[in-house]
């Protein structure tokens, strides 16, 4: 991880936190540790305080915490993470008021006004606002993860026969991402004929046929970013019915996609996908148009009807419409979009119908 | 799932509930969701109140949820789930208070506070002390996983010679628990030589040499349960040293199974494993002797020294002592345990070194 970009992170975050007049933040979600630090461990939070980032972690982190986190002051626990934070903010004077994020449970909030004798604030989004907009170290990340998962993806194809089955297929996918030196960013979903039309099917023993169709959602995860896309093959001979849902699937994910670019409405992007599955007469799907990731798969921007406000540069999400026709089929097609500066560049790049 | 069990289930969770003057609970929780209902999707909570248990799931997992959920009233969301809470709430007349679990976040209950129009109080752990004891189906679950376990980790050894990766190891033992038709439960470590003094190491490029040593630590998920083991190898020739670390460890977990029986104080198993480490004049582990596991591969319970009260009947846990030693080794074994009526019995057993 660059040192630089680290710096850079928490110089923005002061910056917000400085407008909302905080002066201490408490980072417990795990992705949003990562981000301030560069540290990929577990059970662990960050303080960040106007001089200092705190790096609170147990005996089983600290010689991983020490390799990557060599701006931040590491603290070895022996107790609670709550009591840590407690036992650290009254040996920092200078502190009246800290902040912890929404994202942080009830328990632990509770535990922490239990613990912390300074005044305890909520604040929503200050870490997760900043991630929205990646950097070019996050962008690299993306797009490594999105060539891995081009290359597995290509290795497996040809595992594609009948009679495998969709669990069998699906760990195929998930060794050949792990030979590449990569993890998977969520549970690989494979789904052949009809289970496709559950879009978060999990993978069975059910077995390939011949003329049958593939949807294969998944993604991969390098150095602690993720992509995720989604793919639909047939094996033998496409009805024609499946040729047209494919095909207004694939209109209405270009539709959404020629949309993108900086100043564009989020709620038009998802419009226009919606508007071909329409046209073609065909069920529009439920779920929303894409959503953006990074550290984690699903990260806060949704591409969808309600949201408001406008798309900005460096933005990554996915773009991923649908057809769904329980008992019958399921099409979808999911691609990594990045806002750039005039428009767009979509990172995934592998091999469709 | 045994569609009586759930009955069973939803019987004591109910009469919790009435002792702790609540009617009807909101449950956010993915696991809390499994238990009280056999669901196995994602972005869906669950409202039990005294007559009926509502599921509030999405487009992507209607057709799933009306397989796996029959008892449940199934109510299809089209928007968030604080917003559908509400709706459901104001159906209800017969609700005057609604409880939500501490594990929630600050978010989620600033929103439902916003959205519903009763009173709304919280509720620390009333699922997770239910699934603390498991029942018969939960039992044979853990007990079939720690069995795929086993047979996935014998058809890996055969792969464990000098020149392998830790990356391509744990990929074939994770493919290995995919031919068996399971998950894993988490991401599997693999640390060769000095890398197991991390105990949570995530395996990178490192080659396995001749005379090395190698740590796995992994888990199997079998129907939404997970089990948790770790086991040690020497390829080759073991230093004195490495083995009397490894006679040490192993004294500690025996010394520590031994005491697990209804009625053991759990600070006692926890000292029974780091008096035996000590007597070795070894450095005691950081990490607790062992946590608690089910639908989650951490839960509730944990096996320290600060932890009171004792153990039941029906209880399942690790119980993993180590040793480490930064830039020298790592010793840790784990085996899954069960609280019997008379005393215990190990569910996980793999070859050992």
């Amino acid at each position: 991880m660059n040192d630089k970009i680290i710096k850079n992170r928490i110089k923005t975050i002061r910056c917000d936190l400085k407008k909302k007049r905080i002066n201490c933040l408490i980072v417990t979600k795990p992705a949003n540790v990562t981000y301030t630090t560069g540290f990929s461990g577990d059970y662990s939070w960050v303080v960040i305080t106007p001089r200092t980032v705190y790096l609170l972690t147990d005996s089983r982190y600290v010689e991983q915490a020490q390799n990557q986190c060599p701006h931040c002051r590491i603290i070895q626990r022996t107790r609670s993470l709550p009591e840590t934070v407690s036992k650290l903010l009254q040996r920092l004077k200078s502190i009246q008021a800290v902040a912890v994020e929404k994202s942080t449970s009830l328990a632990v909030y509770e535990a922490l006004k239990k613990n912390v004798n300074v005044r305890l604030k909520t604040v929503a989004s200050v870490i997760e606002s900043a991630r929205c907009i990646k950097d070019t170290d996050e962008i690299t990340a993306i797009t490594k993860a999105a060539q891995i998962a081009t290359k597995a993806l290509k290795q497996t194809q040809r595992y594609i026969k009948p009679g495998i089955a969709e669990n069998r297929l699906a760990g195929t996918l998930d060794f050949e991402i792990r030979k590449l030196g990569a993890r998977t960013s969520f549970e690989t979903i494979v789904a052949f004929g009809p289970n496709a039309s559950r879009p978060h099917h999990q993978p069975g023993a059910r077995k390939l046929k011949k003329n049958d169709t593939v949807l294969i959602d998944f993604g991969v995860r390098y150095k602690n970013y993720c992509c995720d896309l989604t793919r639909c093959f047939v094996v033998g001979r496409a009805t024609a019915f499946y040729k047209k849902v494919y095909k207004a699937v694939q209109e209405a994910q270009a539709a959404a996609i020629k949309m993108v670019r900086p100043g564009a409405k989020i709620s038009e992007v998802d419009a226009a996908a919606r508007q071909v599955i329409s046209k073609y007469d065909l069920p529009v799907y439920g779920h929303g148009t894409g959503h953006g990731l990074g550290l984690e798969v699903h990260e806060e921007l949704v591409i969808s009807r309600d949201r408001k406000g406008e798309l900005q540069a460096g933005m990554v999400f996915t773009i991923e419409p649908g057809v769904y026709i329980p008992g019958k089929l399921g099409v979808r097609i999911e691609d990594d979009v990045l806002v750039t500066r005039t428009g767009h560049k979509v990172l995934t790049q592998s091999v469709k119908l």
